[in-house]
């Protein structure tokens, strides 16, 4: 297998594709896609926030129930990522390709050493 | 392999690992992990919305390099909460164990008609 | 009238402060304020990306009407801040205090020369 | 006075004009009007997640400290969305009449029942 794929991101990817290339779809996808760019931005701005909020209450609270919350929040703010990147013909083999850029495959040979911004 | 994996963000999650591990450590992974958990939230909202803007701009005028952009974005906002991820013992494994659980691992079983919120 | 108030933030303060006590109530203001503070700043998020969207569709688009959301946008903005601030005992004198303190009254002894990157 | 003015809010807003106008200004709003629009909004993004940490923060420990963190951040928030304002011929008395359009002056007549969700 490539390094730049994972099983569970190409199958998300390929069902992505279809429900941006339906139409009569009525899924939550389908409809977001509908609402056009802005919509699948408000997503994004939100899960972003509830990333954070979840991460704050693990902080002050790291039960099993609030890390799941935590890995819940990034679930959903990685998957609207996904929705805005197929609607500019872009995957998530775009981003797995340019971590490794950035990173290197081996975890030996990584450049983690980036300059802080 | 296992459908929750992938080899480039498999490598990322041992880097991370190995810098929240070190001391002495200089790289800007372990200078984000000592300033602490509002220091890599600061960054998780910085990135989402610079995804947002460079969403915006990709929409204005489509070039390659406005993609390419996007994509940059996009790779910093999912590094920043694999970073976030691997603070409280968590990595990429769960969320793409979790976006399996909800999505299917198929293509054609997959659940993306969920309740929008 | 002191520098640190405005008829209309003095109204706002007011009114917030009746919906946080009055029991019963069903305004909006007073069911986020039972949801509690993640609602409210759910809310604030939603907000801070909805005014940066409708700042980059004036950029695109300088209309009169694309002047008027981003008006819109900011007063929702100004408003949930206010609405949080209520729910710690704080109110817009404070935050019209602390820029008078920053930035002076006259618009001539101003310190907007801070440093803060 | 009228209703949708405030003397500090009045003051900022004459200091954002004269910077905007400025040449060869070094101070930190020149600084940011001439990187342009998506560097204020990377501040105003910044600046609300700096609320939202800091009112988490208040939460868990609601010291005095902890509140003038809040106040600050809030400020710096609304000191943001001024400059962005500026830059597109909008002022804060645009902010206080659109509050006031929606919530009326009176604090009794206020029409703080809307139904946005």
């Amino acid at each position: 297998m490539e390094a730049s794929s994972s099983p569970v991101l190409d199958a998300l990817d390929e069902v992505l594709a279809e429900r941006l290339r339906a139409s009569g779809d009525t899924s939550y996808v389908a409809a977001l896609y509908e609402k056009g760019l802005n919509k699948i931005l408000e997503k994004v701005g939100e899960e972003a926030t509830e990333v954070i909020l979840a991460a704050k209450d693990c902080e002050t609270e790291p039960t099993e129930s609030a890390k799941a919350d935590l890995v819940g929040e990034v679930a959903d703010l990685w998957f609207h990522t996904l929705i805005l990147l197929r609607k500019q013909g872009l995957s998530s083999k775009d981003i797995l390709t340019r971590l490794e850029e950035r990173f290197g495959t081996s975890g030996h040979t990584e450049k983690a050493n980036r300059d802080k911004s």
